[in-house]
């Protein structure tokens, strides 16, 4: 199968995806999701449940322990969901972490979603061992582009189990940069279909990052019990409440602090 | 200690191993290396020779297979060192270049360099499993810069152990974009002592990538046997003669088949 046929299956899937959720219809009014995944419109009134919606996230490669440390301490300060650290500095966040109800998320396979799918899941296992509690792993963005749904759905699964297994929850970021929006929907439902517990836009290392519109999309497919990560350029207020508007249950963000502080005042 | 303190440590160290090697005495001149790591004078005259200096680069995350095996046969074709490709296409690289003196390589631990150490041997070593014959693995950036030196070495050193178990060799990338030339030198002189084949300047994903004076840097602070790779950037036949006059005795590079017909032209 040539390049030009697999752009033509992904195009067909996506269609019937999207033609199977009502979506493909003109002038179709997708139902507005009102379940546990997406937030309670007064959720957003109070400082405190924004910051609960928020993975206080530090990925940037030359952090340091005392920069990770510090993250910590603001997330305890003000009730982030989680911290979300690099793989090596779980250990240091969890124990940074200790007697917080803070989680310690941690990415796997990140950012280029590149890594073999046994790596991915031994990365996730390795995480989870050392005390994660949610684990944001890319998908293979390439296989995905290459029509080989079964090689995505097959890498998402290997890291689902073994989170599972240990009680820990996993996103599945997209990096809708480099995606088409049947791939967009392709990816979401392969996501649902492996278990995992959200879909995530982006990886805030790619091109661009979460949109309105790729949120809205993502909870479309998805439906409203799973959860929607936006992340990537998210750095205001104003920005998180265009996401949860559009369906995001979480927001991956390092600028937190400056937007919980916005909405206290 | 705190952040100021660790700084300090490290230019000492820095400081230490650069009048080690008499780079400090103003005026040095440093001696010229002459051995295998750097390719002798003549060897840029033809663009065979050129080729065979190459590492043919695809990284980017949203390439398919078919834009992996395309690579494969360009580099067949005009001789390159290697392919240098994500994780995931190894196998496809592997099969694409049997019956070919290219070489197949990958990454560890890639682009950030923040995975778990038990990780990244893992990856290196299903790599290689896999038959990748050369594994370019990102050191700890966050450590370095944390002053954590012997973990650095011990993350490097567990990558090494597995490869050259195995016959494949290890390039560890610095992200010098992310350090200043004290960390430059501590990088170098840790990858020596934990046995890597080559130091490289960049993954290509960092903020900038090979500059003449890096390259020059970690030639001196390696010395002559060991391999410098420049990557990042690199996108002519001059950016190339450049970084070999530096002192690289490898290029990485998604522009080889451009600057491999400017040299035969």
């Amino acid at each position: 199968m040539n390049s030009g046929e697999l752009d033509q299956l992904v195009v067909r899937i996506g269609d019937r995806i999207l033609s199977r959720l009502g979506l493909l219809e003109p002038g179709t009014r997708p139902a507005r999701p009102a379940s546990s995944g997406v937030p309670a419109p007064g959720a957003l009134r109070a400082g405190a449940s924004i910051a609960g919606l928020i993975d206080h996230t530090l990925l940037r490669p030359e952090a340091t322990a005392a920069d990770v440390a510090a993250l910590c301490r603001e997330a305890v300060d003000y009730r982030f969901a989680s911290v979300c650290v690099n793989p090596c500095w779980v250990s240091l966040a969890v124990a940074e972490l200790a007697g917080s109800p803070v989680r310690t998320c941690t990415v796997a396979g990140f950012p280029l979603g590149a890594a073999m799918t046994e790596i991915k899941a031994a990365e996730a296992a390795a995480a989870v061992r050392a005390g994660a509690a949610e684990i944001d792993m890319v998908i293979n963005v390439g296989a995905l582009r290459s029509g080989d749904y079964e090689r995505v759905r097959q890498d998402i699964r290997a890291v689902v189990r073994v989170c599972h297994e240990a009680g820990a929850i996993v996103k599945t970021i997209l990096e809708t940069a480099y995606l088409d929006d049947h791939q967009k929907a392709v990816a979401c439902a392969i996501a649902k279909m492996a278990g995992a517990d959200f879909v995530k836009t982006s990886t805030g290392f790619g091109p661009a990052g979460a949109t309105e519109h790729d949120v809205a999309l993502m909870r479309r497919v998805v439906g409203p019990e799973m959860g929607v990560k936006a992340a990537g350029g998210i750095r205001t207020l104003e920005d998180l409440r265009k996401m949860v508007a559009a369906g995001a249950s979480r927001i991956g963000a390092s600028a937190g602090v400056k937007i919980v502080e916005a909405a206290a005042s």
